[in-house]
């Protein structure tokens, strides 16, 4: 059994994006960069991808930049921002992505930079009028805060942000990872100066990202020499991953409603079927439960520690159910989640992110929670666990 | 008719090496980073490409990172290095890849770093008097000089320029692109401190790369945050690609000798079928000619200029076959070869590249000296062609 419930880690790609990009893995060879006919097919094809991506955004393709994947992009974006602009002070939150915060805080030890953090509540909301007053007592900041957060699933109004920040003249910067292709996402309307994307969470290719630069803004490079994307960004193009990157967007962005209400019945079930357990000292992370703050393919919830060391996380891994700590990012590097930590410093449970995606089902759901209401109820001296069978019953049914 | 003599631009993919990619684009699709199951058996395939390639480069597997190409490799090297040694001075030569000429550059303005170009004879050698000049008036300098040049196929001696600069405490750089998988290069025993290749010029895939950086150096990341590649790089790894990688590396390795007297068969062929022609104001660039001084698979020659604008490489590429007028890399951007211009200021001919691998067959080469043969037959009112109805009979013998 394979029951893969990691999806904001990353995707299994779509098949339909692994055959268009065939044809530039193997057939179309040329150096996109060679002036002969074989080079000049390759450099369509990429140019056409950045059209279909930039046409989806609302955006002009001369504003999409690919790169290696969205820590790339985010790098990129913030040091190309704090150079053209010689920002002096940043302002983001403490549930950023890593490739953000560790970019700053790099900046903040090599460049003096002042670096604050805006409030959030408990659920890891923004609080918008600490915003403001960090705007008003740094005016022209680089404001960096994502739309959606890959660990809660917290959506943040990126359109609000935009407009307090413009008001003190600042740069506005935003992951928009998790939300591409999972809403609508326009960047020409909602007042972004650069964002970034990443192919390898919606379906596509591990290794391909954006990042967007508004045409206005300055642009400074990271990586010098040989003159591609513009002369913005150097390095024989990943030509088939950027040709699956903007098919895996298009096949997104046409089953946006479709894949939402898909994923809104799946994490419905999963919360009324975790609920129905009645844990002890479980509780939703951030906004996760929350249908309208949360995007639905995320949810996160505290489970109380089980003795012994033992992971719940581990035993469903051995049972073929895969769910994630937290960030896939951050476990073998460190083990625990940042967010988590920043949100909830003392609570000792142990959080398992719940994501799913166009290719999990309500089975798969039933099967979780089945498996999980099975390792607390051989606990059951400590924890009370109640209506197992009901849950095992109905969840054949669907 | 297709055929391809641009392989220092990039080369066609393996088939072995495709369908080593094959299972981690599609089935095995786990974020290395994750802890469940899925994720480390994905993490354990780029360890296991990480010790293929530090095998065979006689290196630890620790002093192997990823990149997405030799591109963002080659920043990497040099700003960190510059951060790491606090270097004052930089020793390279004029011709380079642009990957290090400009990063070079952006650092010399950025942050007023001395930058001196090693005096190059006429044929691109390096000038080791001068070398030893520079290094005794800028000991502690970075040195950085490519083991096989794009352009022209001269090969340096980097275990020389090692042990020179390492007399004056200088940090050594060095590209091994062109060398990697066509010589038995040992990073272990030629002293240089930090080198960089790429897999889509050995029939890898595009898009990825490696710096390795000796155990002992110091070693800043380029880009921050997830804590991939031991903390270094961050970023979901091109993971498909990592595998391919290696793949390719070790059918080049496991073949060199082999495709090297191939190569040199073509290159030999070529030489003479170009010489037969008998052209005004032909030359061969570099020491490309010379089979001891240059790689087999590269021949850089000089032809007299096409009157009305023609360039002989359109005229080929009209017929399928598929040149490069120097490096692939500068063609759509700037037009011209930065290393044909720091070599023959003065010349004015059109010059062309052909780059050959294990793909190409003594009949490409043929039909390429046919081609060109007509193309200055029918100019033969400013050319004289001689020979041309031997070259034509003799090359469908073989
Ligand atoms: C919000 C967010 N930003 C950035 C990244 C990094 O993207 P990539 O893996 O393409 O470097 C991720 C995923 O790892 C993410 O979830
Ligand atoms: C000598 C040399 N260095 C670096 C590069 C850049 O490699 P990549 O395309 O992987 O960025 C190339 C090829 O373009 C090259 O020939």
């Amino acid at each position: 059994m394979n029951i893969y419930l990691d999806n904001a880690a990353t995707t299994a790609i779509d098949s339909e994006v692994l055959n268009v990009m065939m044809p530039y893995l193997y057939r179309y060879y040329g150096n996109p960069s060679s002036n002969h006919s074989l080079g000049r097919k390759v450099h369509e094809a990429i140019e056409t991808s950045r059209r279909t991506i930039a046409d989806i955004l609302d955006v002009l393709p001369e504003e999409i930049f690919f790169t290696s994947g969205a820590t790339e992009a985010n790098n990129w974006a913030i040091s190309s921002s704090l150079e053209a602009y010689r920002i002096k002070h940043i302002i983001t939150s403490a549930i950023e992505h890593k490739s953000i915060l560790e970019t700053f805080t790099e900046h903040f030890y090599k460049n003096k930079i002042k670096l604050s953090f805006v409030n959030l509540d408990r659920k890891g909301n923004i609080n918008l009028n600490h915003l403001e007053q960090l705007l008003v007592e740094n005016p022209r900041s680089l404001v960096s805060l994502m739309h959606v957060n890959n660990e809660i699933g917290n959506i943040t109004n990126i359109e609000e942000v935009s407009e307090l920040a413009k008001i003190y003249r600042g740069i506005i910067h935003s992951d928009i990872v998790q939300s591409l292709g999972k809403f609508p996402v326009q960047l020409n309307s909602n007042g972004v100066d650069f964002a970034v994307g990443s192919g390898h969470k919606i379906h596509g290719p591990k290794g391909v990202g954006f990042l967007f630069a508004r045409k206005r803004t300055n642009l400074h490079s990271l990586l010098h020499g040989g003159g591609q994307e513009r002369g913005y960004r150097g390095g024989t193009e990943n030509v088939a991953s950027i040709v699956g990157f903007a098919k895996a967007l298009e096949i997104a962005n046409s089953n946006i409603e479709k894949v939402h209400k898909h994923n809104q019945t799946l994490k419905e079930r999963l919360i009324s079927g975790l609920k129905r357990l009645d844990l002890e000292e479980f509780e939703f992370n951030g906004e996760s439960e929350s249908l309208s703050k949360s995007v639905p393919n995320i949810l996160n919830a505290r489970f109380p520690v089980l003795p012994n060391n033992r992971l719940l996380q581990n035993i469903l891994d051995e049972q073929g159910i895969h769910v994630s700590s937290g960030s896939a990012c951050l476990n073998l590097s460190k083990g625990g989640s940042h967010v988590i930590s920043a949100l909830y410093p003392k609570s000792d449970g142990e959080n398992v992110r719940f994501s799913f995606s166009k290719y999990n089902s309500l089975f798969e759901i039933d099967t979780a929670v089945r498996a999980i209401a099975k390792v607390f109820k051989q606990e059951k001296k400590r924890f009370l666990v109640k209506d197992l069978h009901t849950v095992q019953s109905e969840s054949v049914v669907y």
